[in-house]
């Protein structure tokens, strides 16, 4: 099937997002206009998923459609922003109908779920490759950043991470999992959940925020340095899930915990007077998170065990090494 | 050189573009916090570049900073909108430190010359791919679209299509030229101008306005098609440069001039009781347009020459074909 770049992009994603009132113009012109809400702040990511690199070959269509928005989606999480608009540049080998049915269903599921509209986009031939541009809104003076954080104030993270990075291993035939398990964990990893809705409300709670997308350690350590405090972790404290220790044992449970990366979780800082105040808010059996540290004065990152410093090296995902 | 992430988006990026106080946070956090000015919309496009498709490899790192930027602000020129904010998903196979430096220098000055801050961005492994997105300011209900094209409207284009395709066909040694005209043929394909400041003026005096990428015919019948009427072009109008006629003679210049595509002009309309105040209030020799047929009541595009139609099959690049 040959397709012309602009019936590729009004067949398959013209209205493949949400309906929003706040789109003048969408997909079809030279750019598209919306209108900014009075007295909110723009908050604005771009993530790229590239054949690979940051998913198998071949992954469903509709997981790589989810995945490429979710990435994104988890950012304006991390800024405590309400994501509004997303822009699609799609770079792939040939115009497969069904490749792009398939696609376009995963993404367009995942956008309406959060109200977001796909408002443009550019597809291109080459290699497989994936960028979406998100924007959304914050109230004026109100994101949550990396930088928030002060000595004494208690560290969470939501979800069970770790997940991802075994379900990524058993995608790639890297592992083996117990038939009770497996299916669990290569969801974590194809259909990431975005914690939107813990990011919105986090805002009357928390003074810093990051998301987990490289590795809990490493981004743990992101936002100690932004915030010019250390960090310590309590290893005993990480979450880990029943499936997870069932795939790979309690250790290494804990250790793709630390390390693993594609988790897209929120890890995110409260002073410890407000601390009681947020579980009322937010009960953690409902909203699944956990405090795993506390941030220090002397910097760095560091895990303890029992009161004792563990000697771990690992520092995340690096996509250049 | 290994270079992570974030350390990369640090060195070369941070400080790449222009600075500007509606930026509450750049790069660096999960997502960028600008302020939107009251009265105005925003304006969003997204466009990329594949190396082997957009642009020969190799090409100048200089000029693929340059024109990934270029073809964005084109875009925003085409609907009368101010650029602002650009955010660089940047795919590249490894981290080579003069690479980025050149990328970025040739980003950042266009960046710069066009007061576009650059407040985002993500780097990944992977083939040559450059996404950038733009976004910029409109003033409510003002912007240029391709729709608003309507029967007995005059049709312009702004500078010299065909030079860039020509300029192609150099780089890839496809075509020889004299040599007072391959430099100038080569620069127009490798340092595109986008027409922003004459989108902008043009604000209060077109109708339609479309950019012309894929090719002048091509991109014409999108406007028309869009604005529900036909078009018809004086074969004999079409501007071309000295430099595209001395390289591949008048006939072979025109067609080019017609079906090139990586042009980054614009095409627009205007009723023909504002084109005498439209020439006044903006030269044509000083702007560089000019008038090159007339939009019809019957559907389609003709070209025509001494008033009768010719036959002419192409229809602009497209890129899956």
């Amino acid at each position: 099937m040959a397709l012309s770049e602009s019936d590729l992009i009004t067949r398959f994603f013209r209205n493949c997002g949400a309906q929003r009132r706040d789109v003048v113009l969408g997909v079809g012109d030279d750019a598209a206009l919306t209108e900014c809400p009075p007295g909110m702040q723009l908050a604005a990511t771009t993530d790229t998923l590239v054949a690979g690199v940051h998913f198998p070959h071949p992954t469903p269509p509709a997981a790589i459609g989810h995945r490429a928005l979710a990435v994104n989606l988890s950012d304006l999480a991390a800024m405590g922003a309400r994501p509004a608009w997303a822009l699609l540049a799609l770079t792939l080998p040939e115009a497969g109908e069904s490749w792009l049915t398939e696609f376009a269903a995963g993404f367009g599921a995942l956008a309406r779920a959060h109200e977001v509209a796909l408002i443009g986009g550019d597809t291109t031939q080459g290699p497989l490759t994936v960028s979406v541009q998100l924007l959304g809104h914050v109230p004026r003076g109100r994101a949550l950043t990396r930088a928030g954080g002060r000595a004494g104030q208690l560290v969470y993270v939501s979800g069970t991470p770790g997940d991802a990075a075994a379900g990524l291993a058993l995608e790639q035939g890297r592992l083996g999992a117990p038939p009770q398990a497996a299916p669990y964990l290569r969801e974590r990893f194809l259909m990431p959940t975005p914690r939107v809705a813990l990011g919105e409300r986090l805002r009357d709670y928390a003074c810093a925020c990051i998301d987990v997308s490289d590795g809990l350690l490493g981004d743990a350590g992101k936002l100690a340095a932004a915030s010019g405090v250390g960090l310590e972790m309590y290893y005993a404290a990480l979450p880990v899930s029943r499936a997870l220790v069932e795939a790979v044992g309690a250790n290494a449970a804990r250790e793709l915990a630390l390390t693993g990366g594609d988790d897209y979780e929120l890890l995110f800082t409260v002073e410890p007077a407000r601390a009681a105040e947020l579980e009322r808010a937010l009960p953690q059996e409902q909203w699944n998170y956990r405090q795993i540290g506390v941030l220090r004065a002397a910097a760095g990152v560091v895990l303890t065990r029992d009161g004792t410093v563990m000697d771990f090296s690992h520092s995340g995902y690096q996509h250049f090494s």
